[in-house]
């Protein structure tokens, strides 16, 4: 078993949600120590709220709960990979499917492809 | 252009490193003002490191560097996804290719699928 190193993170560890099936990155939140055993023993995404600062049972309200079918931990036990599915096909509160659908401009490397 | 939200975030924001052909997440680490206008204008991924707590061209040291091919912003600007070109195919500092090479059990919630 996997101790994660909330200390260090201050009590919250960031958690990336991806799409367990295409790969895509849909959100990062945080956990705290509550929201990763709520997380282990229900198998449903939870968080940690920062804005409310309470724990965050992802689709509670809204009904698209984050069913987590594997869990990634990194090397300095301080970040977490939950591989989900997404009930309603929609993470984030602007109503799209992924909170990353902007892209930035900046100076590419020109590379041999 | 977007103004990434370094204030509320206290100066350093994560930034996932992706595989941009595979989806494949390889690394989270933070990046500060400096380290993302020097990734905006160089298009290699250019972090902070919290432990020796300066600027950190991810593989100027191993050589593996990472290019950027695309960038992503989350809704709230306070998360960015790097989609990268990973040379030399390993992003840990374990020599793994991924960080995220452990996982977790959990309770696992019983879908039809």
């Amino acid at each position: 078993m996997v101790d994660l190193d909330f200390k260090k993170a201050g009590g919250l560890i960031p958690a990336i949600a991806q799409d367990y099936k295409t790969g895509e990155i849909l959100m990062l939140a945080y956990i705290n120590e509550e929201s990763w055993d709520k997380t282990l023993k229900t198998g449903y995404a939870t968080y940690w709220s920062r804005s409310r600062n309470q724990l965050w049972v992802k689709g509670e309200t809204s009904g698209h709960l984050q069913i987590v079918k594997e869990i990634l931990v990194d090397c300095d036990d301080d970040t977490v990979i939950f591989k989900i599915n997404q009930i309603g096909d929609v993470a984030c509160h602007t109503g799209n499917r992924t909170c990353f659908f902007r892209n930035i401009k900046f100076k590419k490397v020109n590379e041999k492809s």
